[in-house]
């Protein structure tokens, strides 16, 4: 299995997302604007991965300068990379807590590494929890639609939606994965593929319109995909193009499950409504890799996300089990 | 507007809409396999186009040689060239018809070319029609989500559920229209937005993932598409992925319409499950244009179309006016 963020003490290595699975290289990050860049930038994606990086370039700020001024800053910086997953600032939130109040550590940097490497190691840990709840909740053989990429490179390792597969396919119990290509940045088509192909996962790319063909066709009888915030209520943000899955899997009357760690859900955000979603590049949707696929000057509206409203989720998978709707979830 | 079928008498040019718009070049045809390798290859593509351009291919294999033979062999090749579009077998059965009882015609070619020049003239004005029919079922200003292309390249002009919008365009009530990219074949994306452009209507590009986004935002209150076959039950075969968008489309509560003239619709189909759903090759979906977009050797499955329910089609519009659910459709 891949992994996605290899800390290397004085340094962050991040494998390029961006260039997978044309190229495996590697971008590293020497410092919190360094780490925040590579954020903004989709070097590194997906909501738990976000947060583990973010919390690793704090560490990396205070080993460059261990003041609570910079240590501020660098928290300003890797909150303002990306809007919508809440792992981020639930990373920043944690480092916070943990330095505070300032002067309680002789070493804030060894500190803060010790916390960073187990927030790492808890959310692998809480994938595979996820990945047996998950897999629990859906008896039998499975043919699974999912979208975008939830699995170890989306992560700490193992994976979300990636993670119910790996383990229904531990349990043969799977049958094959239909990914989406996951227009416009193409996870599904450059990551997830890629991941399942490295593990001998079965696994076949369609584009994003062809769920509603597939299960009519009984060519899939679940959907698994994750998620980058959920509110209170159980609505779900996640990659743009969700939300049409979960009203097909209404449609045929199929599970559609989301999963994700409990730190992707916010308490806070009382509904889907309030969840803010950032809006992309127009080349993204202008060009494939360098390929411009329109007229030169196309005007493009380009959303990285839409909301699945909590009605239409069969359940909420955690680690800490399965939720169903009305979804009520209880304080950390 | 462009004319996607230009018919020259002793060829046909057809405008290679697998380049557009980055290029305007022009596939000539001088005989009937050459003909229908031109619709196989996808030169010309949309379903009333298809019609219109076997019809020709026929006067071509008459012009060649104007034996029954020849004729038969050449009806036999342009039916082989793609599946799904009923008005390809229309096209083929109406020549068929006016040359029969074999004979009877002097000069058969000639004939059967002022047969085709009328099958292509009624096109066009049942273009209008249905243009004239969609908008006045949609009352008020409007934002329409489209899919594929169903303008004039797809058509022998004016085009279908483009002629709705181009009717609203006319009357000072099309606000925008939303166009789909249209994975894998980015008909939307090459085709309607370039015809938009070319015709001042104004339009902004979005991905096939986006729909149940857009809806939720107020951002478009109608749907219109066109239809490849329309089985007598009202159930409709069109691009893939737009199925979803009328699954989503009933989920808010908005208008789904299907443009399409009475030729598309197949009452010697019952119902959708017995429409013919064309496979078409790997390498769409693994490359776009020139470019590889997942890993080399990734299995794909890649259906061109699907089959909406007729009761989530708010209205199929013919030049006969607005057909609504139950549908029944008069014998021609």
């Amino acid at each position: 299995m891949v992994e996605a963020i290899l800390w290397r003490q004085t340094h962050l290595d991040l494998i390029d997302q961006r260039v997978l699975p044309f190229e495996e290289s590697f971008v590293t990050c020497r410092n919190a604007q360094e780490t925040a860049d590579a954020i903004r930038d989709m070097v590194v994606r997906g909501a738990p991965a976000i947060g583990v990086t973010a919390a690793y370039g704090l560490v990396l700020a205070l080993r460059q300068s261990p003041t609570l001024e910079s240590f501020d800053q660098a928290c300003r910086d890797l909150a303002a990379s990306r809007p919508t997953a809440v792992n981020l600032f639930d990373a920043i939130d944690l480092m916070r807590r943990e330095l505070s109040p300032w002067g309680q550590h002789d070493d804030p940097a060894a500190h803060a590494e010790a916390v960073a490497r187990k927030y790492h190691q808890e959310d692998t840990a809480m994938n595979h929890a996820i990945g047996r709840h998950g897999a629990g909740f859906l008896s039998g053989s499975r043919r699974v639609l999912t979208h975008c990429n939830t699995g170890s490179l989306a992560t700490s390792g193992w994976g979300t939606a990636l993670g119910i597969v790996r383990q229904l396919h531990l349990e043969k119990r799977l049958i094959e994965v239909l990914a989406d290509e996951t227009r416009p940045y193409l996870q599904g088509a450059r990551l997830t593929v890629w991941e399942c192909e490295q593990d001998q996962i079965p696994v076949r790319l369609v584009t994003d319109g062809m769920g509603g063909y597939l299960m009519t066709h009984a060519m899939v009888d679940c959907v698994i995909v994750g998620a980058d915030r959920i509110a209170a209520n159980g609505d779900a943000a996640n990659k743009i193009g969700t939300f049409m899955l979960a009203m097909a899997a209404k449609h045929h009357g199929i599970p559609f499950v989301v999963a994700a760690p409990t730190t992707t859900i916010d308490l806070n955000t009382p509904d889907g409504s309030k969840i803010p979603i950032e809006q992309r590049p127009t080349r993204e949707v202008t060009h494939v890799r360098d390929q411009l696929i329109t007229s030169a000057d196309t005007a493009v509206y380009n959303p990285a996300f839409d909301v699945t409203p909590a009605e239409l989720i069969s359940a909420i998978v955690t680690e800490q089990g399965v939720h169903q709707y009305p979804y009520q979830f209880a304080k950390a």
